[in-house]
């Protein structure tokens, strides 16, 4: 059986429901608390912030799913729970006690995740009577509104499941996520949150969850930023009956597929929902001497407001592109540099190739544009997604509190 | 006598002539060509772009100055020759012949620079007329005439000058620069030239200036960016006849205060015309365990877009600058982090202080802003000057080329 698209999100796996209520931080009745249960305790594993002014929520959550089992996650929006101080780390420990209660779970098993405005209180009032709300709604159908509760400058909710077959049994994972500034690699990005009814143990959870961030998340750029409050959680409850998936076992590689792919189209979509875009990017380099040096690179071009600014004008400005990759410490050397844009080359050995002018507008003018820049000084490669600058980024970022 | 601000610029000191021309290579009558010539050979000094991808001129300029001997200066606007395969090595070799030819000197004396589009040859025909007619105009009332030959998207010639007396004798020390975007750390940033009548060893002369750069323009960033053509030059041809300036002297700390002056008076005036600039800040981080985290948690919040967006929409955004300094890598803690604004406090020990919301909007509301970021973890600070991000920013980038 193939990997296949499903319906359900977050709740697509047996056993998960959600919801997603409006308990009033933001403002008017957007949607800000959003509640994702399994029906059993399950193995969890997440990946949390590079940021070092970590905040209050991923304190508590880090020490929550250190014992490798979750049952629910608690997540506002609206209001980050950042620079708060002793009162934000009680108000941590409160979202997940209140959320425990209503459950009747071990608040232990409890993660609780806050995005939005850093250095305000929550209004704990307003989160309490929002958890006993979304305990009430909690439903297989609730996913969507989970989505959308977690949003904070999205315009839009992203989710994604598959469905696929593993001895005999069908498993299905399913996630969703939030942008859309602040996200760079590092993990220090954005919200994510999986669930799975797969049967595994803690160590290859754990292990695949790493290495699939590794691939998706941390290879998404918008603005170079990382937050003080992100994090990818994966909650893995066994309802599906397979047998138990340990290390070095042959349907590893299966399930890593089914994460890679789900990671990797929520990741995509975040960048696609990235403040102000207008073009997504694809910026693959290769030929280089190592790993880190193709990531850094692509990092590099990626994150520069002179590339990204000149894709916004449709301008094939390909030397800033070079002048990027000349900054980004990356072992390279000016004569041996090509780039391609869609598969058209641009530039050969260092110098501007002959090409047609309209072909290359054209490919400029579209809404997703692959750059392949070849280093020409090794074998390794790696592939980051990003999007242009506009004015809306500006616009967006300039008055984002007020 | 205290250093006195003159009026000059780069032939302020005895014996420096120089010349600003259009030769044709921008569009119109706008100057693109300019010569800075001594009198007679002087010693000289050169800080070179980080970036890998360099473009033949400092190919060629890093191998003249190596003797640390220059007479003459020749600086293209418009173009940057870089990207320009071996035909640029060679037009960036002829550049200097035919200077060395029109000014009877050796040609491993003529320095050369470029600045301007990347991967487009020189169009050598014009240029060779240019320094024709450059030599002809050559005068020591040149001086902003040259400084304006330099500027590409900058909108203001940007230049200064100072006189000092050193061992009874008046010494002047001179200098023009340009930016205006791809401002960022470690000299990969813009172009800056420097000539003084005083007598001094090489050895000396290259570590003043070494000393000054760090100072001044690797703590200036626009963008981030860096590009592939930049350099800061200086010649001193020892006209001042004061008495030789050598390692150990007592005098040396005077030509470094003056040094100094010059170079960050430069430096800022570049940041001041930084493309789509609104708002002038200057970002210290105090308190540092270390000069180098303080310098790249300074960077970090000079360089974030959301900080950046914040400060162009007169938004008292901390929370952007507490996470760009937990994003820099540098030591620190979310509980000792303070914050003022032009000496106002707006966070204390990782919180929001109390403050007057007017006073506040009535800083940001200003051209210039101080932000003083107290680390509370060691006793480093650094200081970077920086600009907003704008919707001007976007739009100049956006269209560059077209």
């Amino acid at each position: 059986m193939e990997m296949k698209a499903v319906e359900g999100g977050i709740t697509a796996p047996k056993g998960f429901k959600a919801a997603g209520v409006s308990c009033g931080i933001k403002a008017g009745t957007k949607k800000d608390l959003a509640l994702v249960c399994s029906e059993v305790p399950a193995k969890a594993a997440a990946v949390f912030t590079t940021n070092k002014m970590v905040a209050p929520p991923i304190l508590l959550s880090r020490k929550n799913v250190s014992d490798g089992i979750a049952q629910a996650v608690l997540i506002n929006s609206g209001n980050a729970n950042a620079c708060t101080g002793e009162r934000g780390l009680s108000d941590a420990r409160k979202m997940s006690e209140l959320a425990a209660e209503a459950l009747d779970v071990p608040s232990e098993n409890v993660l609780v995740a806050s995005t939005g405005v850093i250095g305000v209180p929550l209004p704990m009032e307003k989160v309490e009577r929002g958890i006993k709300e979304a305990k009430v709604a909690l439903d297989v159908g609730g996913h969507l509104e989970a989505a959308e509760a977690i949003m904070t400058t999205d315009t839009f909710p992203k989710e994604f499941a598959v469905e696929f077959e593993l001895g005999g049994k069908i498993v299905t994972l399913g996630g969703m996520a939030k942008g859309s500034g602040m996200i760079a690699p590092n993990m220090a990005t954005m919200l994510g949150f999986l669930s799975t009814d797969l049967v595994i143990c803690r160590t290859c959870l754990k292990a695949c969850l790493v290495e699939a961030v590794n691939k998706s998340f941390n290879m998404i750029t918008v603005d170079g930023e990382t937050s003080t409050n992100d994090m990818v959680v994966i909650m893995a409850n066994g309802l599906a009956g397979n047998e138990k998936l340990v290390l070095g076992e042959d349907d590893l590689p299966v399930f890593q597929k089914a994460l890679d792919l789900v990671t990797q189209k929520l990741a995509k979509t975040i960048v696609k929902d990235g403040e102000g875009i207008t073009k997504f990017l694809e910026i693959t380099i290769a030929g280089a001497k190592t790993f880190g040096d193709a990531k850094a690179a692509a990092m590099a071009v990626a994150n520069s407001n002179l590339v990204k600014t000149a894709f916004f004008g449709e301008d094939a400005n390909w030397g800033r592109i070079i002048a990027a990759i000349g900054h980004s410490g990356a072992e390279c050397d000016p004569w041996k540099v090509s780039i391609h844009f869609n598969g058209k080359k641009i530039v050969e050995n260092g110098m501007v190739a002959s090409f047609d002018e309209d072909d290359v507008l054209g490919i400029l003018k579209g809404e997703e544009i692959e750059v392949l820049i070849e280093l020409g000084v090794g074998r390794e490669r790696a592939t980051v997604w990003t999007c242009d600058l506009s004015y809306d980024y500006v616009r967006i970022n300039a008055a984002y509190r007020t």
